[in-house]
């Protein structure tokens, strides 16, 4: 897969939908990323990367992209997803991408996302210059999604 | 991820293996798309595809494809996988690609995914001008896979 | 996709982490690959390939990758990852990777594989020239993480 990526973006939405593959179709398009080809990936921001806001993407773009999704059924319900990344002191290395999905606040997804960025960034040896999460809470009404996504994008996805 | 998607194929297949595994990648043999890397995507037609019947593909071209499948190890039991796809009025629009995977028969497994297709192009405010669903159900015997695929295809991945 | 796949690389690792996901990222980094982005595949290797050991591949790469992976948060449980691949007599053709994870053992893995890739073959009319299997075992302390990986690489994710 030949193109650079050049930069990331980090989103997160949530919706209710008719069935659950719907419910995160429109949490997709909530968080802006419905109408492109997620690839999943697992999970590292290349280095020298920019962190950027989410930008306008082309439509069915193929995009390589880390995250975290729940969807439930049970009415009352309270569901999370957060997606956080890292990146190091040292711009030549490559950042950390971690997720979280569960029965959970918000508040719960950030805290998990943030411990398990502190622990890649010790097993790498590595000091973290900057990080950021991104999380989504959902109360189910019939069915429900939070996700949180991490897009890794090349200059040819922008519109 | 460079290459521009111009084509898009869908196919299904159903079979036996003698692991849940084996019984996947027979089913994509039937499929005709057994010898190729599936990449799974989440799900959209990108605007200007045309709609082919599956062609032969390079083996082991890298082919981002949006697929449901179901394995079962349950003797007697009816299983059943689809997959549709929908296009906008509009050519400039992007499609959408739904799945559906269940203990379920060919028909519902077809009716699941009209009904996705449907409020997904309600939620985007667009009209189908077209679509297409594929299905497969398979009556287990000892390990049985259905599967339906919708494979987003370039010149170069064509033999 | 444009780019051509000219090197497959198998490894393995596991290791124990603060939660399944930093376990799985923990496994990833002794198997060597936990720097780049694995994009899961469905699983061939493409004709003409070259199988090599494991390179240095460049941070934050994409890499087509078929993996098994388990994590698991049974203390004394023993859980076992495994991936095999086998190459056709006729080098114009492709090879196919298969992967086994459960509770199990490694010699328990690596037979699954084998028997997995036994059936692949035959079911394909073809005959085994070449074949390898990688696999890992884990002892579960806390939260633990067992992973077998074959990368498809191209020149330019070499360093």
């Amino acid at each position: 897969m030949t193109t650079r990526i050049t930069m990331a973006a980090a989103t997160s939405g949530h919706a209710e939908g008719g069935s659950g593959l719907n419910a995160f179709d429109n949490a997709l398009l909530v968080a802006g990323i419905g109408n492109i080809n997620l690839i999943k990936v697992s999970s590292i921001v290349p280095p020298e990367v920019a962190i950027i806001d989410l930008p306008k993407i082309r439509p069915g773009a193929l995009v390589p992209t880390a995250y975290a999704a729940i969807t439930s059924e049970t009415p009352g319900e309270t569901i999370a997803a957060a997606v956080g990344y890292a990146l190091p002191d040292d711009p030549a290395k490559n950042g950390v991408i971690m997720e979280f999905h569960g029965v959970a606040t918000r508040a719960e997804a950030e805290r998990a996302v943030e411990t398990m960025l502190a622990e890649a960034f010790r097993m790498r040896g590595e000091i973290i210059r900057e990080q950021g999460v991104v999380a989504a809470e959902h109360r189910v009404e019939r069915i429900g999604c939070a996700l949180a996504a991490m897009t890794l994008l090349t200059e040819e996805n922008l519109v």
